[in-house]
């Protein structure tokens, strides 16, 4: 049933492979293998979504893009202090970290680079092929674990890939190449082949240019913007007041974040394209508009961990008002790190099985899935198991 | 579509008719007749649950057994001034209020009463009968709503039907009538051909032995333990921590309710009954026990009011420890008065279309479901979606 | 003891009196003097605070401003109608809304009034006079309870009496008047000899200008922004965290309102004068800077009713990084009704006692208090306790 | 101004010493001594409670009774895991904490010795006097930090010293010995000349007969139940609601704790003694009683840490219903650690500068407060200031 082209191996490639979240994937995908570690958060490991055709943690190669140089040893010993990973673990893993830090490329950073876009694509291009080539991989799964980036303007060659292309090889003079920086790797990752997955709420391949690309490649693409805290509990607890014919009036939320991803959305630009796609749920989900905000507040003091409060008022029978809190606190490298292996793997097996375009099968992990206004949990888990059902089948 | 049959009227027959479920069940049904308020909370109004052929509340005819003396009209006075029922509503619906009340006979109260059991059965019954024929219903459906009673000790003569009426025609000497009030009211339920509910933690229908006689006499039944606050947020919960294989490590829980429910937990007997089928869910959903208590406390002050403060502890990737928390403040009966239309209108239509025995399909509106190992909130209504598709059905 | 002159009758002026704290005063004070309802929330009726020889319920004399048209009697209906005053109080007080609400006249509100200050300063200094001598009042004491105000750009005018007067007199063409409008019913208040408070965090008598103004005529001022939730809390908190040298990191706080005041503060305008008077008691109390924002949200299905989350994080010993959060539930127009009628005892008594300029000694009731860096609310009941022994003294 | 005698040093005798609190305290007081942490937590380091002439850091020399065997340094080693101790300041304290095991003898154990209640006390007093002769120590303070005892049985020899010492003497054949094992301590430690504090719930010191003997032996004592978490903030809370004369209907609180404490305090005997010490304040406070439970509940998941959430249900102006809650997440031995150095200290000097009996001034630190019914914490810091102010003075 597996095929003899499974037994080669995966490569993972990260665009912020210096981040918290990948160095927590990179460390953790170590452990797995060498069974330091259950698989605790770790979907595809789980009795329902195991797949043994899905590339093992003994088969996936780490590598990626980042514009920072703190090595990824480095970056676990600081995660170790945060309370992050768990003591002794990053020495035990040590020369993984090395190789895969070694494997890192400079990212898009400079202003010339990021004004000749179509340099920087074939570049970034050349770099995933000499990845797969050397390494004799079956593919490279390309993942965006990058910080937000604000949301761009729209611009007329984001619509069809022949007018992308065209705008790449002579970009408008005032306003510059016609991609955000996301949409550029994710426009990399697809010419070279590779699937690719938006873990971040930036733009990546969102585009209909892009997807008309991903087609003509064959590739599957996934996203966007992981679900790993109130958006998780969001997704839990939406059907339940719909079921029940519950009547919900607003639903605020404020989410206190240290660490760098705290930094990055105190820039309000950023804020915007996070909370847009954290309140997209509660309007679908209801089929009615809703009162309230959603705060993200930087809190240097918080360090790697988030703490999120939601209040919901909701009507009951007869007009009783009520009301439901919940505080959410984790950590939220240690909740999208698994959620990252778990997608490599499901890309990797969908593109072996001939996938491509959107994965709304995948919108699972997502706030905002691709193709898909499905956003109750359990709906998503149900339409995952079936999925992997089919990607076992003959 | 609709068999002629469904133009009769459908009884409501309440066990604890003048508690505050029971007046906000009555008073809400005849303000839904006459579209004073709108069916929110009434799972059966919405798109996706509703059957024309399900009796509409103009027409239902309620009565029911109790033990106190305070009439309806007062009962929704005192409501009312607890903010559980809307300023005006009580006088708009005075009639209906006086009508049921008159139709409100005594419950089984006396010592005597207790102990010859099937004296009081056969009056039960008896009452039953009456009053289907008096107003020429259809069927009469019959919903325990009375206050929880402790659980009672396991007798050899709940194990089989047989055995059972043998012991109500000779009872015991030392220990008395076999049966514990609620399930007494259940078999004289089923005795009269009632389709029958337990919205309480009380045994009532779940016994071998009247199990064996609703399916003699070819009627479904339904319980236990509607579910309204905590244990709803817990299911809806629960599936987030499974389907994203994160450790449930602690689930802790405190309830405080003031009014009649919370006075009556507030015996050590009843709350064992009411907590452990608050916990059952969590055991029987993870697969894997669990630290923690819960905890029912009376709070007079709080009135028809509940908070319930739950939290849990899990794990995460690589061990990480992490924390939720919610806090739940309701209105118990109006949570739950709409179930009750809800269950005796899928009782009836269930009943007309031939149903008998435990319907595990209405797990969705309790903590313990009957024949039920499901707990997860969003399976549950799938269940009961295709429940009410079936019924639909030519 | 008591001096002749307190048998007089008390006047109070409420800027903004047909608002949700006003009617609830007014009505408050109403049924306060026909014990009709406890003095619960009004802390000049604690045995610790009362003194004989403050004006009583019946001894005050309601008027005030408005710019809306809605009376007394039909706000105190949708106040009823949304849960802040009790069913059936109004009618019993019918008679004293009315006759209070004949007694307020125009606010300042047209843009030429606004303009011709001066003019607008000499017509609701008369109107002041007229109410104290119609009513043959021994003093009338006015406090602003209008919207919040957006802070207003500095000008040279505030800084002296001499050249406000001027500026009243010879406005700049291009600036207009040099007064925002709650200082300009300050300026007001205090030419016709009248105690005031600010209750809101709008500029009010809180200009050097005022304060010679205040000294001259011998008045003594109050203010600013009373103390009813969120940060009565704070207040409350704060001396436990630092009496136990415990180092507060940070303190984040969101604040859902409907109502009048939640649609106002909606505009970003006015929320910086509210969250910077909320936010300068942690800095000031703690004596070093700490992490965290201040929302405020306006959530229009709360009604009259606020729910505040705060989120304090601390280092204990061996630098152990600890958590507490709190929600405060409260309806805001209850709490600071009760605070508007002590305020106007305690500054007519201090004015009766001969007290002129600002009162630090009531700092207990404001979260930005005149003249005063104490923050901690023991501290502050325990200054307020000694100054109205020092009233009560001969 | 420092008298020759406190240049000695000042012996710290733990009952407990191999506990979390003891481990936590004499491992924070050596990397204090060395500057290794700031003193946060310590109220005797904070500005306003410094007295120079109390012992330093480097002049306390720990030592104890325990009734386990772990040695100190794997103690640390276990705090350290649990993230109570700061990786690595272990290994730079290792010698003290080896030194200071060393010094702990065995606690009274055997069901022997507390039959022979009087063998048992002259061992203990001893090993006390030994103690301070053989480190030439200006005096011993003896501080409980053990395990909550079960409440015993009041017993005739309490109230009268010559009664009790009768009673140990010649011990009643059936009800054996008249001491509680923590009174037996205290016991010890007054005949030794001891200064004594109850860290913890249990009787201890609070016997008439042993308040007789710490008089006669003219030494001071305190307790009792260390005030580190929910407490604390109740006794910040309770001021706050009375001094606004808000009518506190309801306060539930629910502890969730792990660790030894949790353990422990999950034997229903010994959560009576430590709920009862819980909600003395409220009463207290107050002047009214109040609706509400105190639930202590073992969550060994939850590790050194403890969660805590208090519901607060209180009435405003015009009966309004309003609520408050708190969750409060610290870790235990942290918060009592450097409150057990803090009583160390102040009762070293307080009994150098000759107090005796029963020290109110102390109440600050306590739950339960020897002679004092003052609970509201800021009336208890002033109180505290001022007898160190005393302290201070020639």
């Amino acid at each position: 049933m597996t095929s003899p082209e499974s037994d080669g191996r995966t490569g993972v490639w990260l665009i912020g492979a210096r981040g918290s979240v990948a160095t927590t994937a990179i460390t953790g995908a170590a452990a797995l293998r060498d069974r330091l570690i259950p698989p605790t958060g770790c979907v595809t490991e789980s009795p329902e979504l195991m797949d043994p055709a899905m590339p093992g943690f003994d088969r996936l190669v780490f590598a990626g893009h980042d514009i920072t140089d703190t090595p990824l040893p480095k970056r676990a010993e600081q995660l170790e202090a945060g309370g992050v990973l768990p003591r002794g673990l990053r020495e035990l893993v040590h020369t993984d970290l090395t190789a895969a830090d070694n494997r890192i490329r400079s990212g898009i950073g400079t202003a010339d680079e990021r004004h000749d876009q179509l340099e920087a694509a074939e570049r970034l291009t050349q770099q995933l092929c000499s990845f797969r080539e050397l390494y004799a991989l079956s593919r490279v799964v390309v993942i965006n674990v990058a910080a937000t980036e604000a949301h761009p303007p729209s611009r007329r060659e984001h619509a069809d890939l022949e007018e992308l292309e065209n705008g790449l090889r002579h970009p408008d003079p005032a306003e510059g190449g016609p991609l955000p920086p996301s949409s550029l790797y994710a426009y990399a990752a697809l010419r070279a082949g590779c699937p690719y997955a938006d873990f971040t709420p930036s733009v990546g391949a969102r585009l209909p240019a892009l997807d008309q690309l991903a087609a003509e490649q064959r590739v599957p693409y996934a996203g966007s913007d992981g679900k790993t805290g109130e958006t998780l509990v969001k997704s839990a607890l939406l059907p339940m007041f719909s079921s029940r014919a519950l009547h919900v009036r607003s639903w605020s939320g404020t989410n206190l974040l240290g660490g760098g991803d705290g930094r990055n959305l105190a820039d309000p630009n950023n804020v915007t394209s996070k909370t847009t796609s954290k309140q997209r749920a509660i309007g679908e989900s209801l089929g009615h508009p809703v009162d309230g905000d959603v705060h993200i507040d930087y809190v240097p003091a918080l360090g790697e961990w988030k703490t999120a409060w939601d209040h919901i008022s909701f009507e009951g029978f007869l007009g009783n008002g009520m009301s439901m809190q919940f505080t959410w606190q984790g950590c939220d490298s240690a909740l999208a790190a698994p959620l990252v292996l778990d997608l490599a793997r499901l890309l990797a097996r969908a593109h072996e099985r001939g996938h491509s375009g959107p994965l709304p099968q995948l919108g699972f992990f997502f706030k905002d899935p691709v193709a898909s206004e499905e956003h109750r949990l359990v709906a998503q888990f149900e339409a995952l198991r079936s999925f992997v059902e089919r990607l076992k089948e003959g």
